[in-house]
């Protein structure tokens, strides 16, 4: 199948309005729907930073920016649309009911995708008279940023809906990975879900603030987590020895007492009160929208230099440059 | 005091190493005593290496490189030190009878640091004449890059030995992490342990290969770690409702089964092999020096990037570059 020309969104808060985002600097039309009267305005906020970070992020010639529409229906979104893109708030029964209002209303070719960032996809198509075109695809905010979108398949879903949707990805710089196994919260966030817990224990426990917790990732690993993961981080901690040596040094104290792996923090009051005061503390005054710009500027600039490195994000970023200079 | 002049080093390893590169690049001597016959020939490699990282790091003027001497013992180590460092393999008992030694032959106002990765420093002083002179002073590989330290007092450990090494480290170009309670594993590790612990079940179950797990990290998640920690991340996630909004959407989620967080898989020789062999596929032929230029050149690439943000890890490059300039 060509390449995508018009999606059609069923949502538009922070994951929706990313995803348009990321479609329409990539010259795809969008139709937009979703029920939140303030829908326009945000969307038209994100737009702001998504054009704001692609200008300095790259000097290849972007596409004529696609045609946006807000729609005030799931048949309205997916009329015409070439590919469907869901990110509705978390919860199984409103994602079951709107994927199986999309599936009805758009021809059983068209491969329709959650957002969603752990509901399985075999529970997510239970409404869908074709559920062999559902599939998974979690992106990671800022959408139109971040390269990383994990594609998981449901038991019915083909091998030809989970191809076409990694296409579309590809086609508007994304890095796709596909997910072997359908698991609760797929890789990432499983990954994200452990450190978070043991996070919250950590200011639960007055060991850290949230600012201290933030600290201790952002000035060591999470440098080396923007291009190299921890398996690879790990082998060259093994020096010579490589990874045997490493896992056979360090492997034992997986046995130690350094997470609280047995429990979940319970999200009391206080807690929150905590983590409220010492989250505004650590924002400053900045609020959401200065909050974003600075993460967005920060990624461009660790992008940007990564670009020079034929690895990780920078090649994903270099490919996707290299396709747009050709289309040019 | 003054600043630091001259360093004895105890263990000259893969972070010995890194913190000889560290001081030696800041001009300041370094005394390093380390049994291994191949001492010498490991840490000129380091050298070489982190030489290679700040001259494309920086435009500042780096100053006249310490003075290296190998040593043959302790005492030898720390004589005429102003600062002490510990970096001998993570082994309570070799560690104890290290920083007994240092610390009978040394001066009681000489603030003697560990860099162990999670042994309480209360421990780890038991046979030290002068334990209120002990901290812990955690760093990060690759140590003459990443920034952090995290510095914990045991519990007779005085205020002055914490700020001799915060300030210690500071003139080296690091950002000390002060840790508020004395916990097995510190903040960060203890994050990382979590993720770590996860990343193991996901190959142990074949829902990911150890490459998938990285990609996982890599393309999304991490690139924000590399600036902005998990609460921050958080907060810009609530949208226009901020932390709290966050925490009541997705507290929740926190009790459903995504992380393992139960257990803990058994390192058994059936994924040793695995994870071996997927480490090989994704090394794919590069040997750990290969592994090491490429993850100085992309850490290069970030922190460079970042410079150009007054924020994270950019703002402790230009402040350390700013001192340069100031002494040259």
């Amino acid at each position: 199948m060509a390449e995508v020309r018009a999606v059609g969104l069923l949502g538009g808060g922070v994951i929706g309005g990313g995803w348009a985002a990321r479609f329409l600097l990539a010259g795809v039309d969008v139709q937009l729907y979703d029920p939140d009267p303030q829908a326009e305005r945000k969307l038209a906020e994100i737009l702001t930073n998504a054009r704001a970070a692609w200008t300095s992020l790259t000097d290849a010639p972007l596409p004529a920016e696609g045609r946006g529409t807000i729609v005030s229906s799931v048949s309205e979104a997916v009329s015409g649309a070439d590919f469907v893109q869901e990110s509705a708030p978390e919860r199984l029964d409103l994602k079951q009911s709107l994927l199986a209002e999309a599936d009805a209303a758009s021809g059983p070719d068209i491969v329709i995708a959650s957002s969603t960032s752990g509901l399985l996809p075999t529970l997510l198509s239970a409404d869908m008279a074709h559920p062999e075109r559902l599939v998974v695809g979690h992106p990671f905010n800022p959408v139109y940023l971040l390269p990383l979108v994990e594609v998981c398949p449901g038991e019915r879903t083909t091998v030809a809906a989970v191809e076409r949707a990694m296409a579309v990805y590809e086609s508007v710089g994304m890095r796709p990975l596909r997910i072997r196994k359908e698991i609760d919260g797929f890789v990432a966030d499983r990954l994200l879900e452990a450190l978070w817990r043991e996070a919250l224990w950590l200011v639960n426990d007055g060991v850290a603030t949230v600012e201290e917790v933030d600290d201790a990732i952002r000035f060591g690993a999470g440098l080396r987590w923007s291009f190299m993961g921890t398996f690879l981080t790990y082998r060259i901690a093994g020096g010579e020895g490589g990874m045997r040596h490493f896992m056979s040094q360090f492997g034992p104290a997986l046995q130690w007492p350094w997470t609280k792996l047995m429990d979940v923090p319970e999200i009391t009051d206080d807690l929150l009160d905590t983590i409220e005061e010492q989250s505004d503390a650590q924002a400053d005054g900045a609020d959401v929208r200065d909050l974003e710009r600075l993460r967005d500027r920060c990624l461009v600039a660790v992008m940007q230099g990564l670009r020079e490195v034929p690895y990780g994000a920078g090649a994903t970023l270099a490919s996707y440059e290299e396709r747009l200079r050709e289309k040019a």
